[in-house]
């Protein structure tokens, strides 16, 4: 396989599911889609089967339709030009759910769950607002029930701000949920979820299922707020050394950002791991060392500033992992992802 | 056509293609096809035929062959494991020309350029360093000549410093040519080049091809510094609007980064555009309007921060244009160019 190329741990994957799985319990778990984009990681979530997912572009819904799974959650604000195409998936028998939060959102014959707002983070209603009464009436006997998604959580980084960021967003979908069933709505789904949030509630009181997606691979990210270990990891960029700028300390590879993404989310977080850790072939970090800076073609390592390490030797041709900032981005570079034993994994592309 | 998707105005490239080609006159232009990786775009650059061009992966170089363009420069840093294709590539009558740094690179019967460093921006061997002599003796006939990049140009904001870009990034090219000329080797291809350089350099003395990519598009980070006109853009991503959150004044659309990248190449410069600045479908921008941020699939539309526009009334369904920081990383999150009359245009994925 020439680099660079995208390696998936597969053991680590199933790892990271199988931990969530244990924490919810019985909750219904209704994976996001959007991180992994892959039929193969869709059935390894469900043990070879299929179940209730998650997708964020109607390109997904379709791959896994096609896949034979038929309980689709679109999680995406709905516009009309999308019309045509959810109306296929459903004709073809997918049981295929909407987002909307206005009413001019409101198609007949479309099932649907009103987006609640509980942090401030995007779109939805905050609880207390009317319009939520007002969409639900549009809707009738296609109002599935509400969902919230706690996109500030991805800032939070203590265990208890992880904790209290899961019960507000249990509190206002809950909330919302209770404004509807006052009026005489039933309300049978009540969705949360995020990676950070899935996996530090304490209360899933009154929540029928729990979304998350960025926890089948994990990322630095993810690591910097504490909701896994760097050794978690499942997905890394395979590259390849192509030079040294011995006087600057910099080892160049053939990764650039177009095989990471410019995705830098630990920019904002209290330790910058740049374009992300530098890990040995077969595993094991090289201590301090980082993908310092990218060109598209491109990556420079360099030990961290300040560190007291040695620069490791690594002659040219020599293959180093990078583990990425943002597992969603990193992935979206790449068509395939590779696996320890040879096999390659395709990933949905597009809209 | 469903947004999101990418937008490719066929004037305005024809348009910066020929004022590039106008301002070399009878230099060679090299075209690097890292931004397009079209083979449409390939051929306007050559009037309907083929010419010498740069790729910056070898599934461009491939791309490319297959379209009948034969001259190529595989202007990244070679490593020993593309061997078996760049062969490949040669076997079948392609003049592909790889590039190194080090004695180590070079393989006999694969002809080179040597890297320049003029910047101190990546690769490459400073003038004056013997190295460039120890690898010219390596190479022996298969010496070509060099090559240099003025990386840190994309950082230079004046026409001035521009115009200084463009003369150090030529001179240390001609240095190291001379170097290599005075120990009686053969010299026969000084290449330089960058999209800001190639429209700065008042003089080419002694260089024999210019390089640039990002021309035949531009983006915002080249109009931050004054090497085009935000009129002259030719790429843009249609979105769709979803979703309005007025009292935080933002309106929702289907288009996060997944369709922009996280290219944010103008926080660096002295108007920060966000995500991008946002043109009416039909053309014009609306004033002060940027794509504020971006999560997966939704970008948030806001007026830019202390502006006393009046955020523009964009109904649910509304497509609007975002123009992109980046042109190389935003084409890159798509795999096709949709043009004004309805054709689309493939790109090259890949390494």
């Amino acid at each position: 396989m020439g680099t660079p190329y995208l390696a998936l741990d597969r053991a680590k994957l199933e790892a990271n599911i199988h931990r969530l799985r244990s924490r919810l319990g019985g909750t219904t778990l209704r994976p996001h889609l959007k991180t992994a984009k892959s039929v193969e990681v869709a059935r390894l979530l469900f043990d070879g089967g299929t179940g209730p997912i998650t997708v964020s572009t109607l390109a997904e819904a379709e791959a896994f339709a096609d896949a034979g799974f038929t309980d689709i959650l679109y999680a995406v604000g709905f516009s009309p030009d999308k019309l045509d195409r959810v109306r296929a998936l459903r004709d073809r028998g997918v049981d295929l759910v909407v987002l909307l939060d206005s009413v001019d959102q409101v198609v007949p014959g479309i099932p649907a769950l009103i987006e609640v707002d509980c942090d401030g983070h995007r779109g939805g209603i905050v609880p207390g607002d009317p319009v939520a009464l007002d969409i639900a009436r549009a809707l009738g006997d296609e109002l599935r029930g509400v969902l919230t998604h706690a996109g500030e959580s991805y800032f939070a980084d203590s265990p208890d701000a992880l904790a209290a960021a899961a019960e507000q967003e249990r509190q206002a979908a809950v909330a919302v949920a209770d404004e509807l069933r006052r009026v005489g709505h039933e309300v049978s789904v009540v969705s949360v979820g995020s990676t950070p949030t899935a996996h530090f509630a304490d209360d899933l009181t009154g929540v029928t299922e729990v979304r998350a997606g960025n926890f089948v691979f994990f990322d630095l990210v993810m690591a910097g707020i504490g909701v896994c270990r760097v050794d978690d990891l499942a997905l890394s960029v395979v590259t390849t050394v192509i030079g040294h700028r011995r006087a600057k300390g910099w080892i160049l590879t053939d990764g650039g950002w177009m095989a990471t993404s410019r995705d830098r989310g630990t920019a904002r977080q209290r330790v910058d791991q740049r374009y992300g850790l530098v890990a040995k072939i077969d595993g094991g970090l090289y201590p301090d060392l980082l993908m310092a800076d990218a060109s598209q073609e491109h990556g420079i390592l360099a030990l961290r500033e300040g560190s007291t390490a040695t620069l490791p030797d690594l002659p040219i041709g020599t293959r180093v992992r990078i583990l990425p900032n943002h597992a969603c981005a990193t992935a979206a570079q790449h068509d395939e992802y590779q696996l320890g034993n040879g096999e390659r994994w395709h990933r949905v592309r597009g809209w």
